[in-house]
């Protein structure tokens, strides 16, 4: 890291859900910058404290302590206000005013969208770090916070699993990933879920009737179904209820809910946190901007931010599939 | 342990709403009894299973490896039949055509209101273990599960405080418990919640909304807020809109569900367990019957079946107030 | 809470080894005395800070977020020169230039030999709240930090189990406990342990031997031991030493150490703490000096601070009886 | 799936030191096998039951319940028998007995050694699954196991950061890998650690010296180290020694164990477990032999059993820097 960086002040802030390995990533990019010899301010609640200028300088020991802790320290938010151009040249003041030549965003794809919006007007330099649990951003393998969420759920199936079978019964376990099935489909695989239903792939009721009378006629009563909240015939309650109508059968609903947002980030979230922050610096430091900083096959890319959110991610073929034969 | 047992052949259920720490109990049971050269069967499903003759009988190596598993391994239901005296009446003859002298019953009240009844028509020795994790039963400080649900329950407070502070929000956590408050009351002050809202003392939304107010005032705008499920005011759903209405403040809910139920047991679970299981077995051996054996200060004590759900076991005092006092 | 405090500023510390549950005390502690309008000064780094003059005031939002961190974060240490007539003058000069009137002891033997060294001399009102692993203090039925490192210890049992189990291998694990077997029978037993070996009980390896052969002829080759480190046997290192000379057996050792130490508390040592610290403050400000504040059967007691460590606690009988039989 | 498999029966082993996530490899397997209408055999114990003949047919349900439990239900060993001719020509004679065309072995590069020289004789197909806690097979991005392991490594590390800052202390955490830095380097990240000593680096006690007694007159004096234990430097306790001698200043030592090797499988365990089981069946089927089937780059890849330990996997590089400069 020789070459002399376009800039000497920076900010970070960290935008819409929060997601585990949030303040990981913010420590590696305050760490490094001080590395660099940048100066690192610390934007609190994203584009709300970016509007209202609560903007603080993060010194090294800031960030102490943090890589093992849920949320983020410098806070988060949803702002309306900023989707107003005057909003946005309100933020523009601010972060004129403390100096700041460069941005890093670490949020999802509304964070984005946001992110280019200020960019298109301002011509600020800007990084983007994925930090969302729905692992739906174009550009990157893996989102940080998504196998945090994973974990979480996977663990809520696991005790499920333990009362389904002692009493026979049928759960269907509601996560979060919005319109995607990242997280339905790996904790569905890895909680051994005998339905996994995903925006991805067509719900058939019929077909799960099917299949639910089938094991009916094996004995097999316990079952847990998960459900990704994006599905398209609806989300846990709506889908226990249509199968009640139809089965004859009882379903007890679990939606999951916030706890998949926060906790202790898994070290994989961690790692994947360090690395992202650590390069989005180098990155912004070497000059890109209006990218996202994304880790593709363990290599680190770039994405123009446009595209990490008008591109759809695709999941891993053939899991569906396995998943079905493996629960059989 | 050198008196002649006063039967030969016992038989072990588990039954009503499982509970973690139930399987060792079971292993309890069984180990012990074949210390004291006693047969035991396992009855499967509870009553359900009783009436259906699902009774097979449970060697040493049988409850290998279960102490740390959630759920029990002899399964469990909810039986309407058994509460006709026909269904009582198929039960008696299968537990005759076993041989089985004498019975534990690892459950909850309803599980012991049906232990009475047949009991009284029968005069077969029973001996209740306190298996469910609401704690509501007398006679016992802690019942079996009870510490497991607490730390379910906290472990998710604990990540959905991660997310309200990193954006603050204002969240209502349901948590189980039924009728009792222990569950909330515990978890809500290991939590550090604002507010506990629990059956055995009177909710003032007033009051609470009026706390509210003040804590905005003073810009603590993060909270959480217990609501355990038997709350006279409503369940946390309920209570949320109650109050969004009248502070026009928002917030979010989460109902914790059914994760509290499974799980491995805590430490404190599985010795409690290991405890009433061994003491279940050297009172039925020593010629108890229709006793619950509980745990108050430390020593093992008798209470009869009825009384352990005829009488309410209060709240530590003291601690409601305390609670408030520490999340000022 | 009516009566008017006996005293207007306190000073709180952590003293010796730390323990799970110390910092919930602390924010205990704090917000009590705030609402009793009492100062609050935290004393950093126990006797050593004390010393030093290492004194901050603490706020209410000064322990906030902390009630389930493990740790303690007003730091703690061991020192020596506070156990000189000369170090304790110096804490003395201390405290009374900070206008301290009583003090809140958090820790265990050591640190409470040092109190009373303190209070002799100086005629300082001080109360005592036990914060240790071991549970090795007279006057409360647990000590802050103890349940949490028997949740730690029994999680590394039983992840051993799994590898002891899949391999037919002898595994010795070495617990903490000091001079106490509290962690190692609880641990032992909820972890479905073989044999449990403290010092409160003689450990006799010819005996172990023996079983050990018997279970070889049944086929049971897999195999947990629990040994306390201050087993008088020796250490698990020691004792495989010995055991391997003896039958020829191979064993292997987990020493588990300083991770028993740390950790979130679990919610029975944060509901301790808090009570414990709740009622710590209002012993002081009633007037109570030179005590110990403990729970015994619920209840809140307080014990001369000598009487807690001149007196040996016991551990509760028969338990040891009924592992054996459980393991069979 | 729709070729018409090249063989009708055959076998599955699970051999070397377990991992966690085996048992969901063995579902894979088993499940896979049955959906495929082949017959399966589990073969217990690795080498030592297949010499033994211990060899019993695994059915849908035999691995019912097993995906997210440690170890390996099907058992594993090390077995030096099985090095001599005569060991593996007894094993083949059961292996013929039983009618099996196929084997998969599931574990590292000793028992695909051993896989390798029964294939070179008997021409038995054989593909084998990567399961290790090491990560140290070329062929695949992770072996099954491993990120179980990091997160338990992590875990403690977590913990004992907590005792390490409350009393300003220097811990060397020891964790497992054997002659590669996988763990180390992963967990030392995660964790945040202020030193990762790992073999693939050269480790320069003088430079590390060095640091330590700069972060002293910083007043930074709690530390975490993490040392791999094939470290050419030593295991922690010599390192300790070391830089005791050097520096007179005081280090504790964990060694965390066997812990690292149990627990219940993460989810991305349980997915690369459940993908590399099911595909190593399809591979057999499907006429594939003496090869390792792995995941790289999400894809699955075939690689000849020999050079998975014959070439050396090498670390993700600049994660080193990386490390140093984010715990500045």
């Amino acid at each position: 890291m020789s070459e002399a960086p376009a800039l000497s002040t920076i900010g970070v802030y960290t935008s819409g859900g929060d997601s585990p390995g949030m303040n990981a990533a913010v420590r590696a990019v305050v760490r490094t910058a001080h590395h660099l010899q940048l100066k690192v301010f610390g934007i609190f609640r994203g584009y709300s404290g970016m509007i209202a200028g609560e903007i603080k300088p993060m010194e090294r020991r800031s960030v102490s302590n943090i890589v093992q802790q849920g949320g983020t320290i410098i806070k988060t938010s949803r702002s309306a206000e900023y989707f107003t151009a005057e909003g946005r040249r309100q933020a523009y003041e601010h972060i004129r005013a403390h100096g700041i030549e460069g941005l890093i965003c670490i949020g999802g794809d509304g964070s984005f969208r946001g992110a280019v919006a200020f960019h298109n007007e301002f011509k600020i330099p800007l990084v983007g770090v994925p930090g969302t649990i729905d692992n739906d951003l174009y550009g990157t393998d893996f989102t940080i916070g998504y196998d945090t969420a994973v974990a979480t759920a996977l663990e809520s199936i696991d005790k499920i699993r333990d009362t389904a079978q002692s009493h026979d019964r049928m759960f269907l376990v509601e996560v979060m990933g919005r319109e995607a099935g990242f997280i339905g489909l790996a904790s569905g695989i890895a909680g051994g879920a005998e339905e996994i239903l995903i925006p991805e792939t067509r719900t058939d009721l019929e077909a799960i009737c099917h299949r639910l009378e089938q094991r009916t006629h094996r004995h097999k009563t316990s079952l847990i179904m998960v459900v990704s909240e994006g599905d398209e015939a609806g989300g846990a309650v709506e889908i226990g209820e249509k199968l009640r109508a139809r089965t004859g059968m009882d379903f007890r609903v679990c939606i999951l809910g916030h706890t998949q947002r926060g906790g202790s980030p898994t070290a994989a979230d961690r790692l994947l946190a360090s690395r992202l922050g650590y390069e989005a610096v180098r990155a912004l430091a070497g000059g890109r901007a209006n990218v996202m900083v994304g880790e593709v096959n363990g290599e680190i890319v770039y994405t123009p931010l446009e595209e990490t959110y008008a591109r759809k991610k695709p999941l891993a073929s053939g899991l569906v599939e396995m998943a079905a034969i493996l629960a059989e």
